[in-house]
């Protein structure tokens, strides 16, 4: 990746430096026009020149007049493919940054040419449905965005839209963090009144692990259940394995197909970073995630329309797959979807890394024993606080980089509780040993209440949600 | 591609050269475990690196002991993924020569590494099935195979086969060329009396040509019906178009992911000669043509079998896709698919290119009248006589490169009749006008019955084959 260059204009936009280029392009024709002394023209070239290079370095791509950054821009042309800021390494496979905060949002947003989550979009969210925005929003922790704005256009003016979002059955066990954007969807749901497909990506977990289909499978349908047991309206809802519906609707393969005629194996090399020795079934995969984002691509719910527009909430580091998709949506004549963005959600051990399934102690797993939390807690979590209770009384902790306090953010609801346990906990009035019971006593009754709603799922309400059929709604 | 070595080592088989290097390795072993002198050390060794060269000349790989040269030895491994052999070029996407004779056929064989379909294995199908081998058996048209004789030793064990064949329905236009596959397919399918699947790619062609998803789609229901309209058998043949039957079966898309995970980029690079700049579908389809070549893709079928032994008729320019599906299918616990390959069809212009569908001049179009055919033939038919009928009278025709007397070679069932044509016109005693006569006696009325066997075809019945549903058969 290339560097930052300087004056700033890391924190510019493509489009923000595009438009420098052009105006200081039309600033020299005009000089000249003008007959200006040598030395000003060559001044305002000189800046010209400056500014052409600022735009290669942030976007990898030459200036071409007429012809403004695509959505690509910040993309790398050839190598892994992962979006590495400094330390930061962001792609669907990897995350990792060595900052204890965790990655660098906000220049993630710059490097992905996505949209800040501000509290005028907020705002205007909670104006349009009438709802006190999800404390997801409020605290930032979905904080980039592509087009919401354009989704609220459509809804004030009674145009529906829907809602997709997915996982990646890579094993039974889910843990906290991926509940993220299904606790964020279902409130999206519930608010807007809306339409939703989950995909479960089993194809791509049996092409990218060593895992049998079947096996993939099976996980499907298991992480179905903990996503049903979110509390997501039936009627409203429709959740698929690629296996499954892959094999069971025309439709979802013909815009699988429509989409694999018009991405190149040079654009997922510099979107995903695949190279020559990939399988084939990861090359062509990325369609199979982009599908979903075109409303025919379900017609028993859409009735073949292919003009509903398409929310999708994810993690950031699903954004790549989407980049793909919104390149190709105008191409074939579909809308591009809409998209907000999560941060990520950090390991007990520290913001450096993403959660793994497959270490039990990386994380709060949906089927732990209230037990099994207060230990991983107090044992695992990373803590922001002083080595010593005297020091810590006196200069406080850290909440920042304390694993707690971050997850505290994640699932305690009441804004000014949150607030003041910061403040305590920074001022040192606070003890790591109170902050973590806290959490403890969230996250206890939190995961037990899952456990209840997940055993109430039955085999048949999983096959009824994975049933392709007519959804409810109104637009 | 590499020249030929000396030593008429192009006349080999990959096996025969790696068995030379094999025994010429242990012989050097031997000379030196016996303190042979140096001088016939050396010459031994001189010989054994020779041979090696040759080898890697041939198959492009270098010599491993204990590992036998694969399928696939004999494929570039970059460029254009075509066999080139001389002037000579074979690749499913273009076929050309610049011998009036066409293609050699015999170095096809060598290159690809299949097996000649030689007089003992003819005589042996007759002995098997009990009935005269069709005329395209009996004269070389299908002309080579891989696993002939393992199909029929099974046949022999009352254990079944089943067959599978193809068309990639690029425009509704068929000419007699097309009709080769299918001619010979419904004769195994009336000798052994065996299930058969026929794909219609019809998604191969969106992604090749540039056409709509709706065109290829329809192109595929109309060829479906020139192809019932040979004579199919619809309670033992099931046709079916990829767009269609993907997204209607599970188990066919899951064996096209086990396919795509065991398939690399560079693999389909080297056998397809793919490129970079290829689309994603492209590159990932030829596990998609692979697929039906395993039982289990149709439990309609098959009722979940996996180890009912496939045997594909098809041109040999089909056959690097399933030199791909033979190296792939026991890494995924499948029977490899047997094959009978074809010649080409030659255009009425000559045998150097194939026919085209897109020129109306260059075949015999199913649709043609009787009138069409005969100005066709009479106009465009290349002729191997002599510029004038005394200098024809004096010294004869070349039916070798006579383009009607080829067609004959296909359609003329009587042997003895061809053998005196070829006879009469090669002594000059058969004009190049009683020739072409012959031939269009012989393409009107196969050509009309043709046509009234298609205006039979409903709907109901195109609808009937194309429905995935049990078969017929005994094992």
């Amino acid at each position: 990746m290339t560097d930052c260059p300087e004056d700033g204009a890391c924190n510019m936009t493509p489009m923000d430096l595009y438009e420098n280029v052009t105006s200081q392009g039309e600033k020299v024709r005009t000089l000249k026009t003008e007959k200006a002394s040598k030395a000003d023209i060559d001044t305002a070239v000189r800046l010209l020149l400056k500014l052409k290079v600022d735009y290669k370095q942030v976007t990898g791509q030459d200036y071409k007049a007429g012809c403004p950054p695509s959505e690509n821009a910040l993309l790398p042309d050839s190598g892994s493919g992962a979006v590495a800021d400094g330390d930061d390494m962001v792609d669907p496979w990897n995350v990792s940054t060595t900052s204890a905060k965790g990655v660098d949002y906000d220049k993630l947003i710059v490097r992905f040419g996505s949209s800040k989550i501000d509290q005028e979009l907020v705002d205007r969210i909670e104006r349009v449905s009438g709802k006190k925005p999800h404390r997801f929003l409020r605290r930032g922790i979905f904080f980039s965005h592509r087009d919401m704005h354009q989704v609220l256009d459509a809804y004030e003016k009674n145009k529906g839209f829907y809602l997709y979002t997915g996982r990646g059955p890579s094993s039974e066990a889910m843990h906290v963090g991926h509940l993220i954007p299904f606790i964020f969807t279902k409130w999206l749901q519930d608010t807007f009144d809306i339409p939703l497909v989950i995909q479960l990506t089993d194809d791509e977990k049996y092409l990218w692990k060593d895992l049998s289909l079947e096996d993939c499978h099976r996980y499907a349908v298991e992480n179905a259940k903990d996503i049903i047991a979110c509390g997501f309206d039936v009627n409203k809802t429709f959740i698929f394995s690629d296996l499954d519906y892959m094999g069971a609707s025309p439709d979802f393969y013909r815009n699988v197909v429509k989409i694999q005629k018009h991405v190149t194996f040079n654009q997922v090399k510099g979107i995903f970073g695949f190279g020559d020795s990939d399988c084939i079934g990861k090359i062509a995969f990325p369609a199979i995630q982009a599908a979903p984002s075109f409303s025919n691509s379900f017609p028993q719910i859409f009735k073949g329309r292919k003009d509903v527009q398409c929310l999708i909430p994810c993690a950031i580091d699903q954004d790549p797959y989407f980049r793909m998709t919104r390149d190709v949506a105008p191409r074939i004549g579909y809308p591009k979807p809409a998209l907000l963005h999560s941060t990520f959600f950090p390991a007990l051990q520290g913001a450096q890394t993403k959660m793994s399934a497959s270490d039990a102690n990386s994380s709060i797993f949906l089927t732990d024993t209230p037990k099994q939390i207060k230990n991983k807690v107090n044992k695992h979590a990373f803590s922001g606080g002083k080595d010593t209770i005297e020091e810590h009384r006196k200069s406080g902790g850290n909440p920042d980089v304390d694993v707690s306090f971050m997850y505290l953010t994640f699932f305690l609801e009441d804004d000014e509780q949150l607030e003041k346990i910061r403040q305590d906990y920074a001022s040192g009035a606070l003890l790591t040993g109170e902050l973590k019971k806290t959490l403890i006593e969230t996250l206890q009754p939190m995961i037990t209440a899952h456990q209840e709603r997940r055993k109430q799922v039955t085999e048949e309400t999983v096959q009824e949600f994975m049933t392709p059929r007519p959804l409810h709604f109104n637009f």
